[in-house]
Formats: structure tokens, sequence, C-alpha cells
């Protein structure tokens, strides 16, 4: 049997016989002798068939790349000149005794060393793929995540509960899966977006703290970095109060970076409010590894005679906002317009700017297209501002505020990346204080920036009504390098209030009462102050190994299209299937009854 | 803040002042003070209200069951003569400073701590039902077992992986849930019944130990003992034996059963082999609490006169058994008469017995009705081969085999519970060297006993085809008390052989290719030997906890109909989801396209 795993010998075990199982990553013959690397999921060795042992020299001579064998032989240092300090098992070789093929291969269509693989190829041959070394190290390093997160939410009381994946259309809003009911036909089950409703409900059962490490769902249009399907670490809690929440899972998170990655994160993470984040980086989840910051200017732009400015400076949701890039003079003027045509997606129309030569000499000292409708006044109060200095470059942007906010918090980030102003590292913070609701405004209703089931900030519940654009909620997000990780709240324990949020998103007594009923019963009976979070572990591992995309952390993603290239999912199914449930395919929408 | 969980207060905590969180279990007025047991997951704690304090007084007095309360008090030693062993905080009691009522709550629709409760109502007010004692107890217990197998496995170089929920159908042959495609219209994902293939191509993958706890989901018409959604402990490996895989297996149950119940199951588990298990006990799951077994007849019964016997024993699929009662002579003829009710459910046309009154009579000693159709030398070989003794009962099976092994192996469990026979505890085996394959005589084709991806004993390869009656596999099952508990095998690793077996199976090729053509291929590239098993996490916990159902152990299960009560799922959806999924409903199977 087995002593020990390949990529775990060393000169530990020298001159000990040692038998091995796994794939032959390479072979090759060399002065007489067979080389052959021996891999498995630990790492290589090199062993090495000599002529003298006919029996196992013949052998290898038949064995080709990803044969499987199982080999016993001898540890024995690697002569001078031949030592690899890249691999663990660099110093040492292993002297073959016998080989057994337990089985063969056909020639791959790819080498387990090659990173130039289409993804495509990759993924029909997933099986292959994921002998990669790399990918072995992502999914290790999944299964260690989870881990620690368990054993750390063990350790501090939580109860690891499952809730059902055959449920009924949750509130995300997003759109759900179905699945047809064989028994009750007719009728669907959904596939959960989140176990929100039955974490709430636990904690009206009084379990006190309560996770699961769960799949969710959503058909949406796939983007780069979703899947239909994603594990969340969902947590819920009762009694604590957003601050003990907040500072419990940083802990969590802490613990997690340390033990998994032996990264220490800050102690605590900073906070920010939605509106200083808004504010300052444009964006509710700031990379913070980029000091760029956008500099206010609405307040100094009311009176310009410059009508882009001014026009933008007087809205009611307009703004204008300076983004200073430090030495950034050096940009070159097609560097310039790809900023531009990058800051169009945004909705930007433009993306002004001046470059501070030299600030001695005045206006003589700046370069800019707008200058000449500028007044000395507004160039002064400008400079000033952003604080500018010789060699920088500012630019600008004015227009509806969401315009400005995410082309300027976009570009802040890309040119923070891309010329040097990102700091390395890890960079987590809290964002606090965002508003209940957002306004849709092609439904023209207000709607829930968490979700319907946030509690309000204290004090604000009677704002829900009179001025809910202005109410705060009890939601915090932690943000990571720019990415949102996790998001949570306090909830509504209270039916009063349930019902005013309702009304409020213009929920109908009859939707609510249809969708939520059994929410808005459990809250008459009982339930205690709760809230919790939700964290994206695919995004996380993305993250913690700089892959390149969430589909690197997953063992069998779907594409952007939603389809296996493995298994070849979603596939057809015969009439008696469809017959069972009594569904009809429509030929187009149609033809839909 | 809390201080302390309610359950969790004993005198370690004299005249200290506490704050506790919890609900209302039971309020009452007494010689002028309020008593409030207050609950929380921990356990009760009682409260007390003095009259002095009259703020927290008043409070108390609106106070009704389930509200939920903040008690802040200081811990004191109860009155002589109220101490209350039972429970953990029995000793104490805290004296009130202050209240906080956090949320009221409706007059419950049963008290939490009643046991006599409709399931449909308990179903339905699930959120309440999960606060009663033993809800809390069993969920946590599960917590408590999943946590000690992760652990376990973790420990024993098991990497968790996540396979994906939406994907095609799987091969265990009951019906899928099946998931239309919004973006691949026409074309379904099937929810998985376990994810065999899955796992088998990460030992492709070189990952050498799998595990997962996942949902799998079977659209079956529901027993009560199945979910639509259960729970399966998943494990895969490569390069280990059967042997070693059993031996490491067992050893995470009894690590389990150690840590979690503080039981000490035997080392190793007794083995059986399928024919064995059969022959003595007429069941390939057999409750070991129980001695009794068959006793086998069919070769000494080939030449009596007894027309029913004797056709049986001359039968090639016929058997006749004996099962004997020690001293069931006290058995009443109601007691029979039900017991011959009970195995005609297996078949059985009749229960023949032989009251065995004194063995030194002779004939004259015995009594049955079907004595005087047996000649004295078979009456003798009966007494002999069952070795009985006077005050004994004797029950015989005369029939084709599976309905004798059927009936008198439920009879021998049913007895044996009914009437003292069991012993207590836990009694776990192996039942091993299972049939490759089970005639299948409504549809007059082989089926696999397992799956069709278990491999065959060594030596057996070649009988695939010649005698697939005869060809054993290398599966398993671990059994405990009369339930499987998990079952396994190790797997086909080569081409060849699996195409055999799909043969076999009358699996034509364009078949297997179009369901399995990725394993196919997988198993040409390089495919390690490996094995493994499943566990039925809910059997276990239902078990483990002694519940009545399986529901007991699931946090929000469906009812026989496949239905949520609480959230009354499946439901019904709007006209534009079966639009985007280009699905119509048809009013009955008849409409159907």
């Amino acid at each position: 049997m087995r002593t020990n795993y390949c990529g775990a010998i060393n000169t530990r075990y020298l001159n000990e016989t040692i038998t091995l199982y796994g794939w032959v990553h390479r072979r090759r013959d060399h002065g007489g002798v067979i080389f052959i690397d021996l891999r498995d999921r630990e790492g290589l060795v090199q062993t090495i068939c000599d002529p003298d042992n006919i029996d196992a020299f013949q052998c290898a001579e038949k064995i080709r790349n990803e044969f499987v064998l199982k080999i016993t032989g001898i540890v024995r240092r690697r002569p001078e000149g031949t030592i690899n300090l890249t691999l663990f098992s660099g110093e040492v070789e292993v002297l073959v005794t016998t080989i057994e093929v337990l089985n063969t291969s056909l020639t791959p269509p790819f080498l387990m060393d090659d990173d130039n693989i289409s993804e495509a190829i990759r993924l029909e041959y997933r099986y292959l793929d994921l002998r990669r070394p790399a990918m072995q190290a992502n999914l290790r390093l999944r299964h260690k995540v989870s881990m620690a997160v368990r054993v750390f939410l063990d350790q501090n009381g939580f109860i690891d509960i499952e809730t059902p994946m055959l449920t009924k259309s949750t509130p995300e809003g997003a759109r759900d899966y179905l699945v047809p009911s064989r028994v009750n036909i007719g009728h669907f089950f959904a596939l959960p977006q989140s176990p929100q409703l039955f974490k709430q409900l636990l904690m009206v059962s009084g379990f006190d703290r309560y996770y699961q490490i769960t799949r969710c769902f959503r058909d949406e249009d796939l983007r780069a970095d979703r899947q239909p399907e994603f594990t969340q670490i969902d947590i819920e809690t009762s009694f604590l109060s957003q601050d003990e929440i907040m500072r419990l899972m940083e802990k969590m998170i802490r613990s997690l970076f340390t033990s998994v990655v032996s990264v220490d994160l800050p102690s605590p993470f900073p906070r920010l409010t939605y509106a200083e984040a808004i504010a300052d980086y444009g964006s509710d989840k700031p990379d913070l590894r980029i000091p760029l910051k956008l500099i206010e200017l609405t307040d100094v732009m009311k009176e310009v005679s410059f009508k882009v400015f001014r026009e933008a400076a007087e809205k009611p949701d307009g703004r204008i906002a300076a983004l200073r890039i430090p030495q950034g003079g050096k940009l070159s003027r097609k560097e310039i317009d790809d900023y531009t045509n990058f800051v169009a997606i945004y909705g930007a129309k433009g993306l002004a700017y001046i470059k501070v030569n030299t600030l001695a000499k005045g206006l003589e000292g700046l370069q800019s297209p707008i200058l000449k409708f500028l007044s000395e006044d507004a160039v002064d109060t400008i400079l000033t501002r952003t604080d500018a200095q010789d060699g920088d470059l500012i630019f600008f942007g004015a227009d509806k505020a969401k315009i400005v906010n995410e082309a300027l918090g976009a570009l802040r980030v890309k040119i923070g990346h891309e010329h040097g102003y990102a700091e390395s590292g890890w960079k987590p913070l809290w964002v606090v204080d965002f508003p209940m609701f957002e306004r849709d405004e092609e439904e023209n209703r207000w709607r829930a920036l968490h979700h319907p089931f946030t509690s309000p900030a204290d004090g604000h519940e009677n704002m829900l009504e009179s001025e809910p654009d202005k109410a705060l909620s009890k939601a915090y997000d932690m943000v990571l390098n720019g990415s949102e990780i996790g998001g949570g709240s306090v909830r509504i324990h209270r039916k009063d209030i349930q019902s005013k949020v309702f009304q409020a998103l213009n929920i109908s007594n009859t939707e609510a009462q249809e969708k939520f009923s059994f929410l808005l019963e459990a809250l008459q009976y009982g339930a205690p102050p709760h809230g919790g979070i939700a964290f994206g572990l695919d995004r996380i591992l993305t993250m913690m190994t700089g892959a390149e995309s969430i589909r690197d952390v997953i063992a069998f993603p779907k594409t952007q299209r939603a389809q296996c290239l493995l298994t070849h999912a979603p596939g057809t199914v015969n009439k008696q299937q469809l017959d069972e449930l009594s569904i009809r395919l429509g030929k187009n929408k149609n033809t839909a009854a």
C-alpha cells in the first residue's frame, strides 16, 4: 500500500523503501536510464529506472504521460548538479524496484503544466484541467477556507442548520430557477436565491446563532464574475447590536486570513459611511489600496461661466468632482483619450482635465481644453481644493451625481492600478449607514437598497413614509480591495415596522400576504431582535487565489451561457418526463398559452 | 449585553448580576410575587419579580407566554424545598432588577412543552415547533454530527469539494427533479440524485480523497422515511482496497458515535456476505439486536408429502425456512393470527407453525395445524435442525425465496421487538459480496443491484456475460440496527469493464454515450482505481435521536405530499415566468403535446 505521497518525499526518507501511487507527469530516456516524474496531489518526485532492473525498465519503456502507476523503490540523494530546489522533493530521487501500471492513458489534449489552454478545452476536459497544480491548489484552498470558517463559527456557538433547496420564490428580486412539481401539477418550487427568510425564522425559533455554507441560485444573465449557482457563507444571530455583529464577523475574516494565508488584517476594520464612500471614492465598495480620492467641487461651481460645470452644479442630482493624479502630467494624449472612452461606458459625456505644468507661471503654466471657459478665480479654487502640484493632472466629472460617481470612481481604480498608485496587500473596510431605499427611475418607485427586511436606523422609523430618501438603514457591507465580499443588516423584528417598509416599497398587503405571510406571522410570536450577514465564498476565493475568473475556484462551473461543457447540461428530456409534469414546450414566447 | 445563557446558570454564579435574553416559558403569580421561567436555547431559569421593585413588577404583570425579554438580576439560591433537580439551573433563581420587553407575542397555538401536537400544526408553525426543546436538541445534534464528520475527514486528508446542483440526469434510476433553462430554451437541468459521477471524475483529477455533505434530490412517491431532498455524506477515495475503505469508514462512524453520543461501537464491525445475511436473516440489512435466525429447511423438504413444503423445496427459486421463537409457546391464537396477517403483506399465503409443548411426548407433545401432513421423520428433522426446546414455537415460510425471506425476515424483527428478544444498544455490521445484478422480472432484464459503476469482484469480470446471476461485486453496505446507513463500492476504473457492465445491463452504446460519454472518456485518461461510499445523514440522525420520523431531524421538511406547510411551496407562478422559459401548462397528461 502507499507509504508516502510523491510530493512529500525528501531527505528524511533517504534509503527507505517506499511505495507511491501517481500519474506520469513526464518520462524521458537519458543516458540509458529512464526518468519518470511521478505526480500526485502533493506534488512531483523524480523516479529512475535502471536497465539492470530489467522488468521495471521494460515496463518503463512502454509508459506514456498520464499513465497511473504504482511504484516501489528506494529513496536516494540526487547526484551533485541535478538537485532541483524548486521541488520539495528536489534533493532526492527514487530508484525504482517495481512498477505496476494501474491504468493507461490516451494522449491528453494538453500537458498538465501548460498554462495557456483555451477555457473551452479546459471546461470540456475538466477532469484533466483539475489535475493541473494551480487548480488543485485552488480547490484545496477552498476546502481550507470552508473548514476554517466552520471551526471559527462552531467555536463561537453557531449551529449549522440546513434550509430547503426546494422552496418558494424568495424576495431578492432576481429571477428564480423554477422546479415543476409532479405531485402538485401546475405548481413550482423555486431554488433559493438565499436562505434569508429561513434564517430569520430560525432566529424566531431561538437558535440564537445560525450558519450555513450553502448553494444559492439566480437565473440572471451572467457577467464575468457570476455563476447560476454560487456559494454563500450565511450567518444570522439574535440579540446582538449592529456593532457586535460587525465586530464578530470581522474577527472571523481576520482569523480566516491568518489561518489560511498567514495574512494579518487590520483590527478593527476601518469604517466609512455610505455617504463618505460615495463622496471620496464614488463607490460603495472602494478599493482602499488606491489612495486617490474624489474632490468635491459642486459647491464652488454654481457661479462659473462654463456651462457644463454650472449646469451640473445647479441640478439637485448633479455633481462636479475632481480627481487629481499626482505626477499625472506624464500621461500621453493617447492615454487621456482612452480614459475618455473608458468613462463614456458609465455615461460620462467627456473627460475634462487640467495639466499642471508649472504653478508658478499661473494660467500660463496650465494646459487644458477647458481653461478658456473658466475664470481665474475658478481655476484658483480648483487648484487650492485639489492641492495641485507641479506635474499633476486633474480630471473632472460634471453630470448627474450617479454618472460622476461611477465614472470617476472607476477611473480612479483603473488609473490607480495602471499607473502604480495602488498599494499591495489587503485593504478591508466596512461601509455602513446605507440609505433604506433607492429610486427606481424606470418603474418610478422606491426599491430596497439591501432587501425589504432590513431595519431602519434608530429614529429613522418615522421617516419611512415622510422622507424615504433620507431614511438610513442598519445595513453594512464588508468590502475588500474594491469588492463587496459580504453584506448584511440588522433585520426588522416587529410586524408594524415591516408593514411600513412594505408600504414604502409599494408592496401591497395582498402581495406581502401572499409572498411573506409566514414571516409576518412569525414576527407576531415573539421574534427576537436579530441580524446577520452573507459572504460570497466564491468571490473571497477568487481574491485569495488571485484567480482570473470565479470559474477557477469552482470545480465544475458553468459558462456564461449557463452551460456545463463537460456534461452538456442542460440537456433535452423525453416526452414521458414532461407528461408527468404536465408541461409542454412552446416553440417560442408567442406560442405560450 | 447578555452575560449568560438562561439554561447555563447555576450556583457558580451566586450573587452575580447577570443579563439574560430569552422567551417567557411560563409566568405565574404566587404569594404576591411573579415567577417567570425564562427560556433560551440552553434551557430554562426561574426569575422572580418582587413587588418592592415596582417598575419590574408592573412590567411583569403585563407579560405573557413567549414574550421576548431582556432581564437583569441577581443570582440567588432557591429556598429549601423549591429546588428542582431536573433543571441545570434548578438550585438557583434570578431576582429581577430590570425587565425590558423586546417583543410581544400572540398566544401561541401550542405550549412549548406540549409533546402531543398534530404534525400538520407543527409544520405550519414550524418556527414555534422548533422552539420546543426536543427539536432544538435534534438540530443541535445534527450540527454536532456534521461537524464531527468534517473534523474526522479533514484530519484524514479528505478535501471538501462542492459539485453542481444544476446538472444532468444522473443514473440512479429514480425520477429527476427538472429545472427548465431560460438561456437554452427547451433544455433542462436535473437536480442531482447524488454526486456519483462528479466524485468519480474528481478521483480521475487526482484529488485522492474527496468528501461533501450535500443535498440530493429524488422525485419519488414518498414513503414515511423519505424526503424529496435529503442529505448525504458523500465520500470517494483513490488507490484504497475495498477492505481499506471499509476500515476507514467504520473508524469514522465509531469516532462519530464516541464523540457525539459517547457510545463505543465494536471494532471491527462484523461482516456478513449478502448470501449469509439472506440465509440467516432473510434481509440484506439485518437487525442484529435480535438474535433469532432463519433456519434452512429447503434441502430436507424435497421428499415430504406435505405439498406446500415439497413444491416450494422443488422450485429453483423456492425456499423453506423456519423461525424458532424460544418460549414462543406462550403466544396466543390471536397473536399468531395477527402475525399471519402481517406476513401476508409480503405475499406469504399463510404462516404454518408448530408449538413444542413437551418434546418427551413425541408427536403428542406438539401442537400444529400442519402436523397431520408431515411424516414423523420430517418432524424429527425440523426439531433437530431448529434445536427446539419445550415451550418453543416454530414458524415456517415456504414459497418463492423472495417471499420467504421478506416475510420471515420482517416477522423475525417484529416478534423480536414485540416480545423482548431484542438487545439494547447499537449493532452495526457490514454486508459484502453483493451480486452485481438482480433480475427485473417485469422488464425482463438485469438491473444493477448498486449502480452501473460498481466494480465486479476480482475474477468475476468474465462472468458478466456468461453468468450474470452469479457475478459478485465489490459493493458494501453499512447496516445499523436493521437500517442501511451507508452504501458504497469500489468503482470500475477501466473502460472495457465499464462497457461490459453496460452491455450486461442492456444499456446500448448510444445510450451510454449520450448519458455518460464524459465518464467513459475520463476512464481513458488515466483513471485511478477508486471507490467510496455515501451515508444517509438524515437516517443516521433519526436513529441517533430516536426520532419517530425523519421530519424531526430536518429543520424545514416536506410532507408526504411533497409540500411545505409553512411556506406553501410549491406555489403558482405567473405567466411571464413561464413565457420566459417558453413552457406551457397542460390541463392534464392528455393535452401534453
